[in-house]
């Protein structure tokens, strides 16, 4: 959409701000500016000190990587945790959705993202010579890759467990299958393959 | 999404202040977040100022009632536009792809929203009242109803053109028709009913 009005500076700047949140365009930018201006004032408010905060405030925990407010986050300091386990996640997003399974109560590593090569993202963009680090203090026993089941996320497993196994380390992968809940009917083809080649005796 | 880890508190805080952009779920506020604090440091800087500044600087024109730096803004003040015309619309945004059609010179009234009568918005916080104001400073004298062609844009063009004609001036509604460019095989029945209803002599 182009812009022919004499459209106040504070206003296009505001526009211009939140198309830099990933997914927002120029339309979305202003229907939520138009929206804070005009019906959320503290909102937009509240957002730009939480911003601010936030940038301030977090930075990396020295362990896992993850968003930290001191520099080793709750979850690595948790004593109550399985130390000789060490799940690898893409994201935070990824750790919270293990954490809500009830599934697992080792630690985490959070490589904040994937191998993309044809992007330019390397395994020094993923922290891996942090990960080495953290995976030979003696404690870990266990590095259980959970990266997602893409493209991605497989080479990026993939590469990770020759590393991981040249260390000497136990490297096991989460299991793919048919969904809890799922009709057969339902599940691609790719997925019941999977299934039929990763059975298990029960 | 249950959040069972213990997330930190500036993380959190931010999550939550993104929720209340329009469109937003907990999904998308924390992929936001992420992409921000993992990406885009400057980009979090950046909005964060941007929405405190429009906070603090903008304010509702007197006369179109949109945003605007100072009491009445560049639109309104502009002496090369026509001021026997007032173009009401709903948003800035209609105003913007009004003049992004160059088919108009005139002025405008902004509502900043429709009539939602079940949603309890009414004349008063459209500000119809500043509108009335606006129309009776003998200058206006042919008001163009643009809200748009929905149930509740109708309902609010129906509404003002029966007070606007009380005041003896002469209300008009912008055409409904077939889109320019546009195939009758894939235009929607209603629409072709209403562009037989209103044919013109060409």
């Amino acid at each position: 959409m182009q812009d022919h009005l004499p459209e106040p500076e504070p206003l296009s700047a505001l526009v211009n701000a939140l198309r830099r949140l990933p997914g927002v365009g120029v339309r979305s930018a202003r229907r939520m500016a138009y929206h804070l201006l005009q019906h959320d004032r503290a909102g937009a408010e509240q957002l730009s000190q939480a911003l601010s905060h936030a940038v301030t405030n977090l930075r990396h925990c020295q362990r896992c990587h993850s968003f930290s407010q001191s520099p080793v986050c709750e979850t690595c300091l948790n004593p109550k945790r399985d130390s000789s386990l060490l799940c690898i996640v893409e994201t935070p997003a990824d750790q919270n959705m293990i954490e809500a399974s009830h599934g697992y109560r080792g630690l985490y590593f959070v490589l904040m993202g994937s191998l993309k090569p044809l992007e330019g993202v390397g395994p020094g963009d993923l922290g891996f010579d942090k990960l080495l680090e953290r995976v030979t203090d003696g404690q870990v026993q266990e590095v259980i890759l959970a990266t997602n089941f893409t493209a991605e996320g497989e080479t990026t497993a993939h590469y990770l467990g020759e590393i991981l196994k040249s260390q000497g380390l136990k490297v096991t992968r989460i299991a793919r299958g048919i969904p809890t809940g799922s009709e057969l009917e339902y599940v691609d083809a790719g997925t019941i393959a999977w299934a039929f080649m990763e059975r298990r005796s029960s």
